[in-house]
């Protein structure tokens, strides 16, 4: 194909000393399940990134398995998740939270994020509500970083919905699956050991952040879900050949690498919204990460489709419709240079 | 280490051209989900093999959400599946099956398998039964080949329970973990093009049978399941980047390697067995696939546990345990000669 | 005490007609789970009213668990079923519906409702969303008559739903709690003949209805939900002693009792709302039906509080809140003279 | 009916007293769902009873939803209950607790009854597998009391399995639909006290006892289950009009009524057990409460269906079958003389 593919952040495969390290421990005899030494590595290295020595760190393989498990561990029977109504758990993983027999309490999203005192006045009016015992309880709250939008909390915004979850007995859980572009960004003053430290559960994804497939979840106190691993198996996440994940985590945090491997997608994507706008275009919100959001009639959509393969984000207006491009950590300068070219003849 | 293992059968990574399929093929921009054209390759290689042209297949990562997800597709909410008390549903999944909202029926093993008369007389006696609708019905038969004793179901057996299906509005579904295995045995007379005949359901297991990971679900009639891939996002268990699953099974059904890569574990398996009963061990029982399970000496084990890695399998008598041995499509020569070696110690 | 409740519509016990059948069948030995002539009658009467001859009937005990079951029965393990975001599904009744795997997808509402154009975009833009697979598909639209604001579904709007239901191939069940309050307002043009045209499953309320307890579910195509009886019991809704439920409605349905019992409510209902406005006071919104809504200072309110129950609906603004008042079929013209008195004292 | 009916123990209404006390507060207004002073009143009633101050008492309606809502309050997602193979969550509940998402972990019965060594070797082999966390866990100990074969536990048995569940961490659980049948047996040794102080939650029968219908779930400690309430509405099991299972209650529990209203019934069974063992029939065991098991040729048996309702519970040999007949609160001498003069006539 001539065409150039910004469709989405996991359209490769990994980072190359990934693959060597697949090739070069194939056939050593293996234990299963995560009981290896590569794993044992793995959260060694995870452990001390996000300056918590204690955490549990466990191994699943994609995000919705993740999610699935993790907040079935965090919530009780009689407990919901509050997320923002643009959230990953509420739109697009086919009802597997509910399947799960919890409910997804949604509100209303600001650029993909939900705010303190959204979360705080929920609450003040939950706990405050008379019938309180006849609805679903907020249990947890899931916040991803960066969102859906590609926009970031900051460590303030961050801190704030922890004191909420504090004052109201939830627990707070991020979704990290494009963490590394998170890290990555200028703007991002959030750390893994600020993750650590605010959130009873986070994953460090690195399905869209240079690894094959896997997400590590970080349970700071290990005290908190005692049974995860045998959660883990009953929603089917339990990788039988489990140092495959370790591999891909132990790389990724060798030198601390996953710290800055985002960093390269993030200034391409800040190149492309520069020289986007100033060829006069319009993105229809700015976000910090991977993800850059624009703004076409629809002709122009249509023409840049031949050119570069781009994701449909929503209806704009009856003329116009928001695209999505996200670069990653495979891109090249040659992969952007192409895209503003194709742009440049729009 | 200088101990050798047979603990189980997937302890090593892949085929080594499974490897390099990846390799050669990282950087190619895909799209997510199974939608790529190596999957459609696999499931073209798959749907031939079986004499199915009709078939859908689908790609999942793990046994555990396999089955999971197919008996949810496969099972009403007020039925449940039957399985011998021995199969993998029933014991090691950690109650997914229940956690999916259904019960395992099961009815006691021989070796592992249940029978057609079995099945029948459960069936007819539930059936008959006049609190039949206060209780749970039999929905699914569920039956693993080979067996977790290493056992097979031979064609005549495995069509007096379709038999017994048909007759009684049952669906059939086969979980072959280990289907290799059976392939590569020669006291097996049960075919791909037999099981896509007689099942409603049947998955090609990779992860055990030369693949990083992997499970190929068949369904012969693309009309049974018409939302099956959104209940795999349901279960967590799509892959986003499902063309390496579609890498790990184009490469297993090219040339139909598939049908013959099992048959080197199972003569080691036959070489181990014969010597080992030539030498005075005994059998628990004899299975004509990859395990092998030997009654031995609580002394004789642990003294053999220094040498080899094999699994504990069940306490036979006060001063007996029966072990297992998993032979592989990774197994050389070497180690089965330190094994046997290992053994002439004893 | 001197205080008056309108706290409610079930506030009382039974029609004294209903307490009497139940006293005078006492002791005659029933057969149990709704096998009895009792029951075989008022699911005669139940088709005959709703003119539907082949419906299936079935007597539950409450709400909640008559929609989760009828749900369940309902949706396929990867629909969920659309409601306003006011629907009692979505907000009190803590979770019954997730817990049993489903996701409710809320809609706006306007006074308790939703409306066939919202319905029909909600659904044109699932449908042509590429990333449908991925998400939650509607399967069921729950709709509320009356609804929880006491409003009606004209006969109209009911069939423009429906329309959009068969359009997308949606099912389409109407909850009755308080049905005899629709049937007994001169503003309804819904029949339960119109009901048993245009829905898959609805319920009749029997619990706020003039009955202790139970609610009627009738599904016009005996051939929807085979398996219904089973469900019930897997759901915990059947009860043993089924013909206590056939009495509530054997009773109601004498005669077509339940078509009118809903009229002395509803005409107290509208006196209240008469003498309230004239009398200066706000309603918060007008309703046809048992329920009222009135907007008070906060003074007023605490006020009224001593000498009537009512039950608080929301806060209005930082000084008033909204009240709801409701009658019932056991309301009394000195209930209402009472209360009419009381509100003349603020 | 000429015919006598022994088919069940739940085959009339309820006490005089209760339906006496249900008209004389028909139109008394009352608050909902279990807030009342009539549900305060019994539960104080059952708390005296229970010698047990603190213990949280609720009201559901049915045995089914009892079971799944308790059962769900007392197990971790991770862990399954563990019943005789004839317990009633295990066969006749239409996989309720499968629905809520836990395995039943069945043991096999003896005359419906599982012991302390069973459930100790049971969790002694589970606790001590290496392959444990692949498992259900062992989390809650269901028996009933009496069991569904009339048999009673002794008070050092149920303290012998009180003492497994302590040594493993295991909740205890017993359903007492018939309680009042053990209650009012010669041969109990346990009292309500005894199991206030042994369980972790238990039953108090309603439906089969006397009562139109409802449960008493009686929770020794307070703390164990603080969310019980939401659960009991998620589960669809909380009566809006709750005083009318606090009647229920408040009547049996008046002058500790419930301790001996079992008495007669146990003693009528205990007199056909008499006189059909006089007269040479054989009884297929002995059961010390209110059902009577018997065996009889198949001409017998369909003989004496013409004169008599009874119930088949199992066919015994290729020519014989057993029969259940069962006494209650309701069964009077005349029912009583009918039913033997009947099996005289075989």
């Amino acid at each position: 194909m001539s065409t150039v593919s910004f469709a989405s952040d996991y359209q490769e495969g990994a980072q190359p000393y990934i693959l060597e390290r697949m090739a070069s421990t194939n056939f050593l005899k293996m234990p299963g399940y995560g009981t290896d030494e590569i794993c044992a590595s793995a959260r060694e290295r995870i452990r001390k990134a996000c300056a918590c020595a204690d955490a549990d760190v466990h191994f699943l393989v994609g995000g919705t398995q993740t999610n699935a498990t993790v907040l079935d561990a965090l919530l009780a029977a009689h407990e919901g998740v509050i997320a923002a109504d643009t959230g990953h758990i509420s739109v697009h993983e086919a009802g597997a939270i509910e399947a799960g027999g919890h409910k997804v309490i949604t509100l209303p999203h600001r650029l993909g994020k939900v705010s303190a005192t959204q979360l705080g006045d929920y609450c003040d009016t939950f706990f405050s509500d008379l019938n309180r015992d006849h609805m679903v309880a907020p249990g947890v709250v899931y916040v991803s970083q960066p969102t859906e939008y590609g926009t970031l909390y900051s460590l303030s915004e961050l801190e704030s919905i922890r004191d909420v979850c504090c004052k109201h007995g939830l627990r707070l859980y991020v979704d990290g699956a494009r963490l590394a572009y998170a890290l990555g960004s200028a703007q991002n003053d959030v750390g893994l050991p600020d993750l650590a430290r605010l959130c009873d559960a986070f994953y460090i994804g690195g399905t869209k952040c240079g690894a094959l497939f896997g997400e590590a979840v970080v349970i700071p106190d290990p005290q908190l879900t005692p049974h995860f691993f045998t959660l883990t198996k009953q929603h089917g996440a339990l990788l039988a050949k489990g140092w495959l994940l370790g591999i891909q985590f132990d790389e990724l945090f060798a030198e601390d690498r996953y710290l800055s491997l985002g960093k390269p997608a993030v200034e391409a994507a800040n190149r492309i919204r520069a020289v986007l706008v100033q060829s006069g275009h319009r993105l229809a919100f700015v976000s910090p990460t991977n993800q850059v959001f624009v703004v076409l009639k629809d002709a122009a959509a249509q023409c840049l489709g031949n050119m570069v393969e781009y994701s449909f984000w929503e209806r704009y207006d009856k003329d116009h419709i928001v695209i999505r491009l996200a670069t990653s950590w495979a891109t090249t300068d040659e992969q952007v240079n192409q895209l503003l070219s194709a742009f440049s003849q729009l």
